[in-house]
């Protein structure tokens, strides 16, 4: 697949003039430009700019609301619920976990449930607000029906994945944001929009036939972890970020690229406490020896060094930080004809 | 395996007059007692009276405090810090799950972590006791060494269950309780006392080779679900219910059967929540809607129901419920050399 490089500021402009064409607000347009940037600056292009032309198309046929006016209802100290308004996934998430964020300093513990959202990128983005405020961070949300219930022949659960996020006593935050498919959607949606294939074992076609074409998986089921585990798994974060909060739920939720009959209605969950709550300023020191501990076994062939989730992407980050992103010409050519609407 | 066939309230009577031998409370005797017969009658034997001899060595070898006091200091309305005072675990894990409920119905909320406790049974049964109260409920514990971190040679992680309850608005809960590793501990055991097998691609004997006999497996490295996610999940666990509660974590949970050389320090972690704080009344009608609609999906050949987790084992509650308990030989020989201390 042929790239473009193209520098990170001038990306970012291009971003925000988009959404501002599309009557987002200043802030809100930086919030989103903030988040895809992120994304493939961490690695993770499937939740960047290749959804860019997705969130247009749902802002132009007015399943996303582009000046959506976002309500937080206060219920304690602790507890909020945030009604998204049915903007950008993002924009609502972003004051969801700032929210929560704000009340775990105040109170030990934050918990913020969100309702009438939409996709909001990667789910460690939020963790990450929270960790670097020195705060321990659960963050749930659901997603368009991707993988079977275990014992059902039909796609219901999204790919909902569990989030956890905690300080480490250095600055590259453990964060654990992990699926319960075998494989991310947005990455079976790259390799489609891309020509590329995937993995083995990681989805069934529509007739329940083992399949490597992207396309093919879309329209089939993808495997969830570890069978009944991974299912019962994948039905909690429905429950707790849809059943829960207000939002969509049981394969309610629609799919963001192919289904513009009404917005999606997704909910999210953020748990955010203070890591000091039980042990005082030895947490520090705890996660410290924990981590250096876990480091310190004797590794399987060819691994070099142990690492803890989180530290991969920060990784990546880091090395990115500085340089110009790959964008491939499908989203070069997205970017080409919003600019021009 | 040969069995024998016992009344409930006889083999309670006994369990209560071991632990009371061994110095516990009138109070104490019975909780223990409760659970251990719960475990049974679930179907769980792994985590029932297969593991009465084991508490009563450790409370012997002293390494469990039989007239624990355990103290429990409230943090604010809604979280608590419990000193389980080397208490079997049980025990401090009652008294955890009572305070969070507590704390939930006044404030939304609880949140109890408890430290220098032991291994406490099934982590569904303390979400089974929020639950019957109405509330959601997320159960972390860690457990010693079992499972290698994703890289690592060496078992560090214990099994680390995630288990997650939920009122139905039916008389069955959900209640998810799946530990992070292919197999439970629990049964690997019960495989190695009574002389059976364990199914293939679950462990690793000590020198790496997989393994289907149990006493091998004990040896060696139990497999987690799904590699990194799996191991990445496990982690997460040690961290919520050791590193943040003041408990033994990074490895250093003693094994209950093997190790006498102090007490366990077991951490967990409760969080209760009230399941009508975002959607008021409609929770009742949104998790029916839920459930039902995942019920009627398509199901596989063969499959006559989809069952959401927990139903299992309330069917086979209410199976045994009035039954007598079937336990081993072993068992057998384990309660009459008890009862004759």
């Amino acid at each position: 697949m042929e790239k473009v490089k193209m520098k990170q500021d001038f990306l970012k402009k291009k971003i925000i003039k988009i959404f501002k064409l599309l009557k987002l607000s200043n802030k809100h347009s930086l919030i989103c430009a903030n988040a895809l940037i992120n994304a493939e600056l961490v690695g993770a292009p499937s939740h960047g700019l290749s959804r860019l032309k997705m969130y247009c198309d749902r802002i132009k046929k007015k399943v996303i609301n582009p000046i959506a006016k976002i309500k937080v209802k206060k219920i304690s100290q602790s507890i909020a619920h945030v009604d998204g308004n049915n903007s950008i996934g993002f924009v609502a998430a972003d004051i969801a976990i700032k929210t929560a964020i704000s009340n775990a300093k105040k109170t030990g513990i934050g918990l913020v449930a969100v309702k009438n959202s939409g996709h909001y990128g990667l789910s460690g983005y939020y963790a990450e607000q929270a960790v670097k405020k020195n705060l321990i961070c659960m963050v749930f949300t659901n997603a368009p029906p991707a993988i079977a219930p275990h014992g059902a022949l039909k796609s219901l659960f999204g790919t909902n994945p569990i989030c956890f996020g905690t300080p480490t006593g250095s600055k590259v935050p453990f964060i654990l944001d992990t699926s319960i498919s075998m494989i991310n959607r947005g990455k079976i949606r790259v390799a489609a929009r891309e020509g590329g294939k995937i993995p083995e074992g990681v989805a069934l076609d529509k007739l329940g036939k083992p399949t490597t074409d992207p396309k093919k998986a879309l329209e089939g089921v993808q495997l969830p972890i570890a069978g009944f585990r991974g299912s019962g798994l994948a039905w909690m974060v429905d429950i707790l970020s849809g059943v829960l909060t207000g939002g969509n739920h049981a394969g309610r939720v629609k799919d963001p690229f192919t289904d513009f009959s009404g917005p999606q209605n997704i909910g999210h969950l953020f748990f955010v406490m203070k890591p000091n709550l039980f042990v005082g300023n030895s947490f520090n020191k705890r996660i410290k020896d924990n981590i250096k501990t876990i480091k310190k076994l004797p590794k399987i062939k060819g691994v070099k060094e142990i690492l803890y989730p989180g530290q991969n992407k920060f990784n990546r980050f880091k090395n990115n930080q500085k340089k110009e992103i790959s964008i491939s010409k499908t989203v070069l050519k997205d970017l080409e004809f919003l600019e021009n609407i």
